[in-house]
């Protein structure tokens, strides 16, 4: 071969049992990986989707405990959607971004946009019960990436990803909520491309290209591939980084 | 190993020239795959990078050959932009989206919503020039994918990316502005999730994940990777399949 050929592999981790509150994700993800002879090495991404963090972390909800508002009730009438998940919607909410006969898009406390505040019933065990966004899902990475690291003594980072729809674009595509151990932008501004000219503009967020590259393997419905490992991205590790530092701040935000 | 491992592999295509008018673009990409020792295999997705299809078409305009509108004049001076620059921007597009003192975000032709209706001075080979999105880059897929599938004797799909900032998220990603042999959606509603719930709402686009995971190979500073090959993606085959039909309709458009 003439030149080194850059490659990625994206392995989805199969084998994991359905996890409950308080489940030792971390482990339960090491052990997977081994398991199916694919262990985690070095300067691994392992992405891992929420809804197996909201579950190990006792984010479900049932709807029957939850007593709407009367906005709730109202909002649901519109929205034809229960007014217990609406209410849950928007406790999890900072602000209504946009409402419609079908939508309710939120920024949550977070900060993400997203339909409904990112509170899913499906895939959720138990028909009546919702599943919120992990509280901080940067800690949740850093927790789980701490873990991966002490069992496995590899240094790796680690992405919470979930699946978001996008305005002007059909479709939904998994993004990073969550990171630990990886910078969350690759900052190309300033640096020199193939033909000599400096590039001023790009900013990869490279957290978001890793969840979407893991939702390859990792699909929703008939198979259970709760998390992947993403192999051979040139990133950044750092200690710092968060993926909140993607959310847009308000002054440089067109479109709200 | 207890279960088949799902797995994507991401190999980018390097060893190749910078491309000129009317190169014969499915051919160069062939045969550099073959020749760094990764030739094209069945169900291959191809990722090409808008700027060699630009180029290949001859999409690429010299600044100084541009006569600005006196409306291109204003607007350039607002934005601090070159007027020529300005000027091709509004030539490619249908409707200005948002203007703020640094940002022009337009609709292109196609249905793009983007900065600068995609038009590009980095990357470009001669200091004065600007890359051009392609006429119809749904076409330009599929004129690829007909001459490497003649050229392997392998059914491939191709899809053609660009990097695209998005409204509410810091960072720009690579998305599909053109694809053919592949269905841009791959639709799990009405699919039963792992636990048995019907799975109403996700719509993957898987396009647009797809050019997300070639990024991560092809990068765009010092290495010349203009070319993906994403392998172990469960795709749905298409003759049909456009990247245009991601373009959000404005009667379903929350954001516009």
């Amino acid at each position: 071969m003439p030149h080194l050929v850059p490659e990625v592999q994206v392995i989805g981790i199969a084998g994991i049992k359905e996890i409950q509150k308080a489940d030792d994700l971390g482990k339960i993800i090491f052990e997977a990986a081994r398991a199916q002879g694919t262990p985690i090495e070095d300067n691994d991404v392992i992405v891992v989707t929420q809804k197996v963090v909201s579950k190990a972390e006792g984010r479900i909800y049932k709807l029957s405990s939850i007593k709407p508002s009367s906005f709730a009730v109202r909002l649901g009438k519109r929205l034809r959607k229960d007014p217990a998940l609406v209410e849950l919607i928007l406790r999890e909410s900072r602000s209504i971004v946009r409402l419609s006969r079908h939508h309710l898009i939120t920024q949550t406390k977070h900060g993400w946009v997203c339909a409904n505040s990112g509170v899913d019933v499906s895939n959720v065990s138990g028909g009546d019960a919702a599943a919120l966004l992990p509280v901080d899902p940067d800690e949740s990475a850093k927790r789980i990436r701490r873990r991966i690291e002490e069992l496995s003594g590899r240094r790796v980072a680690v992405v919470v990803s979930d699946t978001f729809g996008r305005p002007f674009r059909i479709g939904h595509t998994d993004v990073a909520i969550g990171c630990s151990g990886i910078s969350p932008i690759l900052d190309l501004r300033g640096s020199v491309d193939s033909y000599g000219y400096v590039m001023r503009v790009k900013q990869t967020a490279i957290i978001d290209e890793i969840a979407s590259a893991a939702e390859l393997v990792i699909g929703n419905a008939s198979e259970r591939v709760p998390a992947a490992i993403v192999r051979g991205v040139s990133y950044n590790p750092s200690e710092d980084g968060r993926a909140r530092m993607l959310v847009m701040p308000e002054r440089n935000n067109l479109f709200r």
